[in-house]
């Protein structure tokens, strides 16, 4: 029919495009990405029409959308930007203005790239001398525990490596589809990934009653129901968690562990907050260091991959795209076909994997820049610590906001209750409830969250995303403004 | 029955692995990336075994398989990387060391970042200001026909944009699945891709008799037997070509252009190779500048997708991974999902961004840092000319090495005798005769090609690409060792 009605346009006038919505891949059309969804889409002409002098109820947009600190107003470490500039212009290693260690760094840096130049590509995998830096990072932070640099991998932010791995693991038809346990709600990169795979999504939902805990009884159940339907092959964490903020204990990754060992899932544990943990009596288990405490049979066999990235932490450094993912227990065939399939590509951008290079090499005690470094680095944790508690405090002062403590990461995702009348005129508009509260915010307060929908919620509930990353004068003032806007937003659907 | 060999190893011993060669995504294994296949791997190996003092009939390995101009020595372009340096360290502003146009524009880029940091993330599409100055860079290098900034999807590396592309084009089952038709020999991200998409790979060959030109004739032959099997819905064409070294003429264009037209196809155009045209006579003509020359009803209606990419060019800036696509004619509510799907992985590198914005935007004539610039480019763009033709004179003047004028880009692609005795020994050792070629050529002499039948060439036939990139000094021993090899092995095999 389509063809036909195509022929019939033909003869009379323009033809048909190729590509459209009706002939485009459908894997494609199904992806969502509610991070950078509509709402954000909105936020950027709000900011336009406030430029082109257009009267608004607020003088900015604030974009607590994306965890995006610089954008936010954090300052770069010093030291890395250092570094990174010596390398990118080695002319400046004769200046009086860089520091001696930062000189050598670069230097050191420039002898393991190509024609010593960043501009040449790195092997596929990434530079060796980064990967023999990470792996002893790794060591060190899971208490001396080996890391092999042949099972780390480079990448184009955590997120490049995250497809590689979910892309190596997609196979089979109807029944026998591969099946991806995700975390309810979850970073939508794992929704969006596996809508493009085609593979099948397998939610678990996180306890909100017991501060989004990871809870194996529902992981069992999830497991048991997607069987009917597909071949559950993979299961993924984010901790600290994304949206959640939750921290999780050793007990938890332990039964995780058993749980993944026993239905036989390649486990995915995503870890890029693992610098941002902030509530006292919350600490960072990364799934390698307890996979291996754990002992035979687990700490051979378990296979993990494990990732991390230069945009969170204290640093922040998105834009460079620099990341990591550690394989553990992978089977050597299968790491050479990562390895052939990453190489497509060619290599990850040479700047993020410089700068990824400080990150897990950061400057010594007895290096002329510790001092300032631990500075920075401190100050920006400290107050990421206090933005955390506030953001918590001042959204449970507020009645029919419930937030569970941020142990972690860089966001809130409070629940908002929506009165009635609200969610029919939301439904009457097409829209999830959240949505259009978020929406509403927005065009009222200039404040840009993301809806609960985005990432996923039990049903009947609904919930936002908001970075705790605005500047500590912005935050408070934008808390209280977002708690008076959900009072009034209560009562005018009451 | 592998479920069932799982469960009986699983109560005698260790547990089978969940991700094998037998259970991991089929589309992955048949990926085939020669420019850094087997060859390259024990290229590096030899280089270990170099380092390791072992004893060899050469001193160096010469890495001829990949266009990386750096490695090969070149060095950067010096106003990029000072832009770039001060876009990183903003603290350099205050530098003399710098020229003021290189602090005006590491200011403009900055001014166009979130938090004027290259440590934010931009827009999925690209910081919006450098998309600005790439339409002005297409507008002009096209002679005046406007380019939309909205068109124009910044991305890592032109392989990014291309995969991305072609990933909307990916549909359909059985006789109804896309078919993406792409030249032989080709560059193998096109194969590695479709492969990966498990699209249909439809090759038409380039006419080696005539400097491997483009045929439309046997376009045709390609398009109407492939629709027995497939549903044929995109045309990559590469040009100046990679591995061919041919650049188009205008007429040939055309040509295409009409048959994509009438056979309803997309057309990718891969010009990285845009500024690298050395031939007489030769000139580098874009699809879009044709395509919108040729009026009605081609130039409001055949959809177009033209890469470029900061790595090749006068500046191999290969490593910061910039480049980008312009579509043209593409449905907006197409473009409306390639948005939203390139949105999942953030943005591209924003050094790269940057980089990529000195490439369209070089500085002018009345600025300061002009005459250095001109002066750098022109070095390199000479040298490669020169380069280009003293490899296909040595080339041509050793029996049984047939090589076509290197019209542009980066490669030499010649055709090499290899004598049966030889061809048989290479099929007892299952392998391709070009790769038993190559493999001893790297063993006996350290230099580093890449076998024809990694590119794809009519049967019965064999190549090697060889980049024209090492240093003057080193290239004309090299092509004479090469061709003495090719006596040698001959001789050897006669």
């Amino acid at each position: 029919m389509a063809q036909r009605a195509g022929e019939q346009r033909q003869a009379r006038g323009p033809k048909e495009k190729v590509l459209t919505l009706d002939s485009m891949n459908p894997c494609v059309q199904r992806v969502e990405y509610a991070v950078r969804g509509p709402i954000v889409a909105r936020a950027l002409e709000l900011e336009q029409e406030l430029l082109q002098g257009v009267k608004k109820p607020f003088s900015e947009v604030v974009r607590a959308n994306i965890g995006d600190a610089q954008a936010m107003g954090q300052k770069p470490i010093t030291f890395l930007r250092q570094v990174l500039a010596l390398c990118i212009n080695p002319n400046l290693l004769h200046s009086a203005d860089f520091p001696a260690d930062a000189k050598t760094r670069a230097e050191r840096i420039l002898q393991a790239c190509g024609g010593h130049s960043l501009g040449a590509y790195s092997i596929s995998s990434g530079i060796q001398l980064i990967r023999e830096d990470v792996a002893r990072y790794i060591q060190s932070r899971d208490g001396g525990i080996p890391a092999d640099p042949s099972n780390i991998f480079l990448s184009t932010g955590a997120s490049d490596a995250i497809v590689t791995v979910l892309k190596l693991l997609v196979a089979g038809e109807g029944r026998t589809r591969t099946g991806v346990l995700i975390p309810i709600p979850q970073y939508p990169l794992y929704s969006a990934a596996l809508a493009e795979l085609d593979a099948v999504q397998v939610d678990y939902y996180l306890d909100e009653e017991r501060a989004w805990a990871l809870d194996v009884a529902e992981l069992r159940r999830a497991v048991r129901q997607a069987r009917d339907h597909c071949c559950p092959r993979a299961l993924c964490v984010i901790n600290p968690g994304n949206p959640t903020g939750q921290v999780q204990t050793r007990e938890c990754i332990e039964a995780v562990i058993r749980f993944a060992f026993e239905e036989r899932l390649f486990l995915l544990a995503d870890e890029v907050y693992q610098d941002n943990v902030y509530a006292e009596g919350s600490q960072f288990h990364s799934f390698k260091k307890v996979l291996k405490e754990m002992g035979s049979p687990y700490s051979e066999q378990q296979e993990l991959a494990s990732f991390h990235s230069a945009s969170k932490g204290y640093m922040g450094e998105c834009g460079f795209r620099g990341g990591y993912v550690e394989v553990v227990n992978m089977d050597p065939a299968v790491k050479q076909q990562m390895l052939k399939l990453v190489s497509v590509r060619l290599c990850p951008p040479v700047p993020g994997q410089a700068l990824l290079d400080m990150v897990v090499n950061p400057p010594a005690p007895s290096d002329p820049s510790f001092a300032q470094f631990q500075a920075e680095r401190q100050t920006v944790l400290a107050e990421l610590a206090a933005k955390a508690k506030l953001t918590e405090q001042v959204f449970n002062a507020a009645p029919g906001i419930h937030c569970n403590p941020v142990q972690g990461a860089m966001y809130s995702f409070p629940r908002v209750e929506l009165p009635p009348r609200a969610v029919r005129r939301a439904q009457e508009l097409g829209m999830a409830p959240d949505m259009f509260f978020c929406l509403r915010l927005l065009e009222e307060t200039g404040i840009c969250v993301v809806p609960g929908s985005g990432f996923g919620q039990r049903e009947g509930t609904y919930h936002f995303r908001m970075t705790i990353l605005p500047p500590m004068e912005k935050l408070r003032p934008l808390l209280e403004k977002l708690s008076h806007f959900h009072a009034k937003f209560t009562q005018e659907y009451s």
